[in-house]
């Protein structure tokens, strides 16, 4: 497309498009192809997300990445005990509803990685850390949205329905690391124009311009404001 | 570049080298010219933020842009306080070097944005949630970096030296509602080729190589897993 340095300050049109695309595009996926994720790809993404901004520069990051089909066996058999157990909270067509969901592709991936976070990496004195004591778990955080743009070719799905306690044991974390994120890594199936718990009604997809206010909280937004978002929205549907 | 379907799949190797290229040269910004940023810029990067994961599609996050200069000179007056507090858990050479560090851009910026997560959007019982409390949070950190990302050609800063119960009263947020990201959103004098925390020795960059693991925590890298980090960093610089 271009020279290295046309990246250096703002971004050309179509660079700039792609991201925005790479971001509007990313969807959780549950269903994948089984082919493999080469190493070269797996490489690749990894270091987009070690290039996530941390506190401090204090890169508490680490990427365990999971291919044995035993281990997955077991992590997958407590994630659906804890699927099972979620549905205690819905009653009705609700609950039959999350019942329904694929939540997870733990053995249909090649491969999973669990993202955590190593909350001495540099001891406890980290740079701006003081006042916020979770700013190291929210760098992590950052590398796993890096990790999963990069790998928007690829597809990955972020499983949540995981007991820290079960899961530290099942792969045997040291006691100062902790696990931030399970990601199932492939290729899907397919990405979905919108994501799934939208387009089947579970929640709806809530107006931006509820969501951003303007000098105070809960404020309505100002007519400008409102016009751009509006604007916005509409260019990036067309 | 491109036809929109272009973006359905795999992306074309342009729009993937420009996605990799945002998240490499992101940095954080304590710099900015005094440039407005228009509405429909912040629009566009706000909505990039929206469209980040969230537990359950329970999409957590608001959007607080702060023009205000007497509201952001009392935060950043508070902002000040703890970063001369910051100093005291350092010593000597370091203290010195931490006070010499720029840790934030509040005033220099023409607009900064307080990104919240409401811990109770959706009620408590949202889909996912039951396992990790924090996914909400989580999710919120995801649509902070798909900001920053978005506004790779304008410049984010993220601010950390600010404690939630002062910013909550500056603010007034309700209960439910917790700061989770301070940015600082302008135009900045040049992205550096570095982070400035590497670049002045605060901190080195860690090999990515010893924050990978295979199947076990902590276990050595196999070699053709090496081999590829190699390569795709490589492949990065060149």
């Amino acid at each position: 497309m271009t020279e290295p340095t046309d990246f250096d300050g703002t971004f050309p049109d179509a660079a700039r498009r792609a991201v925005y695309e790479a971001i509007a595009r990313r969807r959780d996926v549950r269903t994948f192809r089984p082919d493999p994720v080469p190493d070269d790809v797996l490489a690749r993404i990894l270091i987009a997300a070690s290039q996530a901004p941390s506190v401090g520069y204090s890169q508490p990051w680490s990427f365990l990445v999971l291919r044995d089909e035993e281990l997955r066996g077991r992590i997958a058999r407590h994630v659906e005990e804890e699927r099972l157990a979620g549905a205690d909270v819905f009653e009705g067509e609700r609950r039959d509803a999350y019942l329904d969901l694929k939540l997870e592709g733990i053995l249909d991936a090649p491969l999973n990685l669990l993202v955590t976070c190593d909350r001495e990496r540099f001891g406890t004195k980290v740079l701006g850390r003081n006042t916020i004591l979770e700013a190291d778990v929210f760098s992590v955080v950052c590398a796993v949205q890096n990790l999963m743009l990069a790998a928007r070719a690829e597809g990955v799905g972020w499983v949540t329905l995981l007991r820290e306690e079960v899961l530290r044991e099942l792969v045997a974390l040291p006691e100062t690391v902790v696990p931030i994120a399970y990601l199932c890594v492939g290729y899907p199936e397919r990405f979905r124009e919108r994501p799934k718990l939208e387009t089947t009604g579970w929640l709806p997809r809530l107006d931006l311009k509820t969501l951003v206010h303007e000098e105070r909280f809960g404020a309505p937004l100002s007519g400008p404001m409102r016009d751009a978002l509006d604007r916005a929205d509409t260019g990036r549907r067309g």
